[in-house]
């Protein structure tokens, strides 16, 4: 879709979805710039409330089909090795407001992503120690926040099969950028899965669970890829491949279009997927597309990678848009794949810029 | 007006406005609980976008009708002596949403408000270097954030009387929370003049300059209460008083109403005024008004004082009120008083709340 196929077919913002955007955001596009996300900027959802906690007082159990259920304090987590990484977290419903009819739930535009810094432990330690049971093939994850969704009165949960879960990368994370968690990211500890959606990296988290059969909690039911409210989809897991760009220039206000002076302009952003590395970037500028230049390899291809790309921007309004293909070989559709719960619209970010 | 009113009078959200609300945010309401609000919960409004900086190279002019012109770096404002206060800073647009008809804006509805530990040093002994001319009437303060408004391009500017501004308590501010400011709240430097609206707190600020005319920038222009787009109105300034309360119990999502099991319920919340310090709260419940209890008086009237209120919770559907009292006499309307812009909106907050 194009810019203006996007503004003719918008539908208001209903009064229960302002509900949710005024406390929850995105990060803003300038964000792009930096490679660790500053504290703050990083894209934010909570389900239901920011539980109260209190470091002191607060345990995590690991319970269920285990030989040595553990009760583990939060210094018992940081007396145990640390490991910090960077990790590019997006949420499963970035692009929603973007995929009419959507869904009422969080209305992201396209900003609903960070990559900032964790620290943590790891699982599989742990796990070891507690000592999965032969009958265990799933891991159900609970948190303390607290509320109801579809008539249903839950603590915030989610479960994966032990392939999934039992990684080296999954981190039971306290700190974030060097500081401990703040409390709307999940203090004191949250779960983390690189290159998985956010939803499934339980905040304020309190019990870790092994179970017999597939977990197919409430969350897990409502966070998949349907054509219809009631039909069977597919889990939404790990991330679609994508690119984002700063949008170039300056703003005006309300309005966020962008405004440029004429010469040569570079467009910066960051790309990334659940899939591998991003092994290719485009700009595509007024329909014709290039390849972009292609920043260092992260260390892993669960951080972000950025670009930039040599634009020579000549006066009159033009339309920019940028692509992402990843090692994997998944590259962004030019419109979004349409689906009930409004999730993973990775469809190109497009800007019109008015270059004078 | 009523819970009910609000969600019978409601108009849906622009894609404009919506491009503001996914970028900017409140504080979560739960961030009522924490005296000092963490960092990342603060509201936060970017008018253009966030510039990029450097404190290495960044530097405040203080010029115009000045005897010694400055050019100070960052280190040289941490040289000087530091003072360090909670502040309560509030956008002047909160509410905006809740007063139909309202101006394309950011839509606030409760949330724009937040009391963190601000560091910096204070500007009265900086002017009193530069030596304010004799014919020097006011000052205009410019931030680094350049975009378009209303047909105007504009690098973000506010000006104030001396007499508004040469006071003991402004600061110009380097950190948050004991950290440097993160970008999004005016990195490396900003200025900060307790209990006014946070328009007036100039980001990423790069010039101070002495005038001898009344300052009249677009932006202050724009904010104005005023009952048709061109008519006349008075500057917004200082904060109205106003309270809020954590709203209790437990949410659904995505409505975000409230549920709460019968019994005692203790109802906590926060109060402020930009004319003095709260002097009185009192919470409503079904129609009824009874005083809450205040927590200890803050050193300065600058930052936001602690209430509480017993409630005894019976089944059924119930709607509580607050509504704060200062010691000038301000207290708050039960329903929005409407003007064109959308600002001052310190209607008393309701929450509709299920007891079962």
């Amino acid at each position: 879709m194009t810019v203006t196929q996007i503004e003719t077919t918008w539908q208001g913002v209903t009064l229960s979805e302002l509900g949710q955007a005024a406390r929850n955001h995105g990060m803003q596009l300038e964000g792009l710039r930096y490679d660790v996300t500053p504290l703050g900027m990083h894209y934010l959802v909570i389900h239901f409330d920011i539980p109260a906690a209190d470091e002191a007082s607060w345990t995590v159990q690991v319970d269920g089909l285990v030989d040595r259920p553990l009760t583990l304090s939060v210094d018992d987590l940081r007396s145990r090795p640390a490991v910090t990484r960077p990790v590019t977290m997006e949420c499963a419903g970035n692009g929603r407001a973007l995929m009419p009819p959507r869904a009422e739930s969080q209305p992201w535009l396209l900003e609903a992503v960070g990559n900032s810094e964790w620290t943590g432990t790891a699982l599989s330690p742990i796990l070891e120690e507690a000592g999965l049971g032969a009958e265990a093939v799933a891991l159900v994850f609970t948190g303390a926040d607290h509320g109801i969704q579809g008539d249903v009165e839950q603590d915030y949960q989610w479960g994966f099969s032990l392939a999934d879960i039992v990684r080296d990368d999954v981190l039971l994370a306290y700190e974030l950028n060097g500081a401990p968690l703040p409390p709307q990211h999940g203090y004191p500890v949250r779960l983390l899965v690189p290159g998985w959606y956010g939803m499934c990296c339980v905040k304020w988290l309190r019990r870790i669970t092994a179970v017999a059969e597939p977990f197919e909690g409430f969350q897990m039911g409502s966070y998949q890829l349907r054509q219809d409210p009631d039909g069977p989809g597919e889990y939404v897991t790990r991330q679609a491949v994508r690119a984002l760009m700063v949008p170039p220039g300056f703003t005006d206000f309300p309005g966020r279009n962008r405004f440029l002076d004429a010469g040569p302009c570079r467009l910066i952003g960051r790309a990334w997927s659940g899939w591998g590395h991003i092994d290719r970037v485009e700009v595509g500028a007024d329909g014709g597309w290039a390849d972009a230049e292609l920043g260092p390899k992260p260390d892993s291809p669960s951080s972000w990678r950025a670009w930039s790309f040599d634009w020579q921007a000549a006066p009159g309004e033009h339309e920019l848009a940028v692509r992402a293909t990843d090692e994997s070989g998944n590259t962004q559709p030019l419109d979004p794949p349409w689906n009930y719960g409004g999730f993973m619209n990775n469809a190109v970010q497009r800007v019109r810029v008015l270059v004078r």
